[in-house]
Formats: C-alpha cells, structure tokens, sequence
C-alpha cells in the first residue's frame, strides 16, 4: 500500500496545506504551516519543505514511500509543463515549481489550479463520485470566485490553461468594477470581496470590534440576524445564480459543485437561494438536468484532486 | 470511394438541402427544397425524401451506394437516440427522426444539432482544421444566436443535449426581454431579430418597400450609409464581443468561429468590432492566444459536419 502514497501539497492564500494520500483517497498524515507576509519562490519552497516533513513525520515515513507530489495553486498554471505563470498571493510569475520541487525531493511533481484540482477531488472522491463521466463545472466562492469544467473524465484546462475563469465571466454589464478593471464581472458582484463592499460599513454586528468579514464573521453576523449582512449575502446568492444559469446554458452539466470558503461557512443559506435564481434565469431543461451541490469534501477537494493526479488516477 | 458516399440533409428555418459528401469532404451532388408553411413531421419527411433523391438523380447514384445519413436539425436534439426533443421552426416535438428515416431510406442515420454540425465541419474540413484537438467553440448568429463547444476533437453535448446555448447567456441584467422570457440574454441584444427591433421604423432605407429586414437588406442598407442600421449593428457587435469574452473567459478556447446569415452577409463588418469588445471584456491571455474567425466554408459547414457523424469521421 505504500507504493500507492503520494503527497499533495495545497497552496491557499494564508496557509500552506500537506496531505499523505493512499490508494483509497484516505489521508494517512497530514502538516500545515502559515505563510507570512514575506512571499516569494524561495520563502514558500521552504514552507513546502516544512509542511511535507510534517506529514512525513507523523506517518513514520520516509520521502521514498511517496510515489509522486502533486502542488494545487492558486493562479494561473502551465500543467503541461509544471510552471506557474501567475499566482499573486505567492508572489509567483512563470515560476518553475515543478523543477523546483522535483530537485528538493527527488520524487516526480505535477502542479495544477487548485480549483481544478477541487473538482477533480470531487469527481474521483467527492459529491460528484457516480458521473464522474459526464460534464461538471465547479464554483469556488472565497475573496474571489474560481471556476472548473470537466469533459468526459478530464479537466478543461483550455489553451494557455485559464478555462474555467467563471468570475470573470460579464452578467451585469452595468455593473460595479471589478479587482480585474472591468465591470459587472460576477466576482465584483458576488465574492465574498463583494459582500464585504456591499455591508460597507453599514452592519453593526459584523464590524463589531473593526473584525474584517471574513466568511467566519459574516456567518456569525447574519446568525445574529444582521439586516445589512442578510441583504448583502441574498443579493450575493442572486448574481451566482445567474453566473450558474449562464455555465447551465453553455454547459448543460450533470452536475454544478459550489465550494470555497464562503460556500463552507454560508452554504445552508446561499444554496437554496442559488438554485432558485439559476433556475429563473436559466433557459429550457438544462436547469432539471443538473444537480447543484454543495461541495461534498470541504477542505479536502483540493489536496485529494492533486493527490488523484499525481497517482497518475486521471489527467 | 463511392462506398464513402453519404448523404447530408441540412433542415433549415425556410428550406431543406441535401448534400451527397465523398470520403475527402467534397460535395459531388446536391438538392433543394423549400419548406412551405405547413410543417409537421410527415410534411418535412417529404421534402427530405425529395431532396435526398435530387442530390442521387444529379450524382447518377443510387440510394445503396450511400454508406449513411447525416441529419442536422435546427433544436434540441438526442444524439444517442436520434430523437429530435423540439424543433420550433419545423413544428417537430419528441421526434423519432432517425427511425423513420432509416425506414425509409433503409441506411444508418445520425442526427444532431445545426449549429454543433456546422462546428464540426469547420473543425475537420474549414477554418479549425489545424486545431481540431484544442478547445473550440462556435457562435452562429441569424435569427437567434447558437453555439456549440468541442474539446479534445468531440462535440461536447451535454447532459440533455442543450450544452451551447450561447444565445440564452446573461450578459445585461437590466436588457431588454429574450424570446425565451428572460432579460438580458444575447440572443435579446446580438441577434439578427434584435438588430430589426433596434433598426425599428427608424431606417428609411432598409425599409424601403416593407421589406423585412434580413441579413441581406440589412448589408444593403449598411452599404448605402444607412444610419440606423450601422448603430444597431454596431451595437449588436459590441454586445455580441461580450458574450465571446464569456466564453474565452469560461473556455480558454483555441479559436472561436463565427458562422451564421447574419456574419456570412455582414461579417467584413462585424468581426473586427466584435475582436474589439471581447478584447476589452476578457480576462487575462485568453483573447491574446485564441483566433476570431468567420466560418471558412459557409452554408457548407452543418452539412458538412453531419456528414462527418454519418461516415464516422467524428462522434
């Protein structure tokens, strides 16, 4: 069974995540280290480094057992060649990860989106286990709004790997302006970011103490029944079901899996608002045709994905 | 090469075109037919049967040198069946089309969807040729706006055969109300109908003589300066750049093909400001590494494509 190990490495925006996998999709051990301000090739190698021998450590395994490391990535990457073109919140521009890793562990090393890599974790392990085969999108809702498509078993990458760019996708041409400098993109309208400039400094609750609305904060404010927060967030789930009638109408999925940090602290409220919009606004059966979850894995999507492609269980 | 021969049959809004394609995609024979107002299934089997026949009366050939038959339908279609789900313009409605034509002409019959034909022609004979594996997609723009998405050289269908509904994507919250029902859609702001809406009774010229605006009265009043009809094209192109930022934003694709009454009549004007606007409207390098291209083969692309599913060149 140790032959089947493999080590998947997850990049988040605060934290750097390590998993040891086995054949099941089981994690057998596990690090976790926090980034600092100081980002930087070097600086988030080294956490790599750390949080890897975490998990190593307290399996009692040695490098040697992990068959291959995969590396999920926020931004935009080169899955072919294992470069990261853009990853902002790492301080990354067409930086070389794969070669990087490979020569610091000896072991061979597959970097993906770490989107992408959340629904390929969902469709091997996931929510979406039983039609793994058939067209599925995913929607990560957190500062930003990531997206994914999968084809018959395997990810859309597109051609310089930025399919799947949902939050950029125009609903509201009208609209506020977005971190990308153009307006009405559905990540200005319904991002946690957008919540946060929609409650504004409005909400007593949620900015008691000047916490920033984290997904945490606004769950905790709007179970205080926080009128700005309850707006905010219902106005939210309205602008991602149209985002999800529009992937309805070009995709016609089996299944739509909502995931991120807001959806994990806020699903049991934006979902059934979500499913009611998209079903307004989407066009004859594609609508009845797929079902719109919530993320089935949390957390753990993102790391079982890359551990699904660096085993070498789907492409 | 006659054991290569099939037969394609374009069913249209206004007509029926048989093709009868050899083995290297070249039309030997072909027929026409006009749809008269009264449709119905056994009205449109009529006039398939007599097209099919004038295409093999001008080839010489007979019905057995025809290794299969390619069907492409103007609706929803279920490709595994063969059945037509709906089909407005020829007033079919859960349609075993593939069945009573294989009853009738006694060959193997494959059905699909128009627009999904006309992008597998143009990525196997026209103007994706080169790029036939990468992601591609399609907008056909006439009365309505259609689409269509290919990944990895297959058609990607979806779960109940809609995927591509590019004319039903939400890009104007606020805009005016889509023959679907909804506001905002493409197909409200883009289409050849919505240029008409726009013109309205404004334009002298294009309405000279109560004509109705279709594509050609639109090119000729665009050709004598007419005022109206350039703004209302003008804005139709902006809008129609929108929704082809979307799908670059959402699909990375290698090239996006531009087919359709309304591109092959006006595109020298269309294209460039439709370039503009999805440039403006995409996100990062995914306008920069896809071509924008018109149709390469014209009113030649659905049969085409449908013949390709009938001789088995695609799935």
């Amino acid at each position: 069974m140790a032959g089947d190990l493999v080590l998947a490495i997850d990049l988040g925006g605060t934290k750097v995540l390590s998993c040891l996998v086995d054949g099941e999709g089981l994690v057998v051990a596990s690090g976790k280290e926090k980034l600092d301000d100081a980002r930087g090739p070097k600086r988030v190698l080294d956490k790599i480094k750390a949080c890897a021998f975490e998990a190593l450590d307290e399996s009692g395994l040695r490098l040697d057992s992990v068959r291959g490391v995969g590396i999920a990535v926020p931004g935009a990457v080169d899955h072919r060649e294992g470069i990261v073109i853009e990853a902002p919140n790492l301080g990354w521009r067409n930086f070389d990860v794969k070669r990087q890793v490979e020569r610091a562990f000896g072991r061979p090393v597959v970097v993906e989106n770490d989107v992408n890599a959340g629904l390929l974790g969902e469709a091997i392990y996931g929510v979406c286990r039983g039609c793994r085969q058939d067209v599925l999108a995913a929607f990560f809702v957190g500062t930003g709004v990531g997206g994914a498509i999968m084809v018959n078993g395997g990810l859309v990458r597109g051609t310089s790997g930025s399919a799947g760019e949902f939050g950029h996708m125009k609903i509201d041409k009208g609209g506020p302006e977005c971190g990308c400098g153009r307006k009405g993109c559905l990540e200005a309208l319904a991002s946690r970011s957008a919540v946060e400039r929609l409650v504004g400094k409005k909400s007593k609750t949620a900015l008691k103490g000047g916490k920033r609305l984290t997904s945490k904060v606004l769950a905790a404010a709007l179970r205080e029944n926080d009128r700005e927060v309850k707006q905010a967030l219902e106005q939210a789930a309205k602008f991602l079901g149209i985002g999800v009638a529009n992937v309805l109408n070009l995709l016609n999925p089996r299944m739509i899996v909502l995931g991120g940090g807001l959806m994990s602290a806020l699903g049991w409220f934006l979902l059934p608002r979500i499913r009611k919009s998209a079903r307004r606004h989407s066009f004859g059966v594609a609508f009845d045709d797929c079902e719109i979850e919530l993320s089935g894995l949390g957390d753990y999507a993102v790391p079982l994905g890359v551990s699904a492609l660096a085993a070498g269980k789907a492409k």
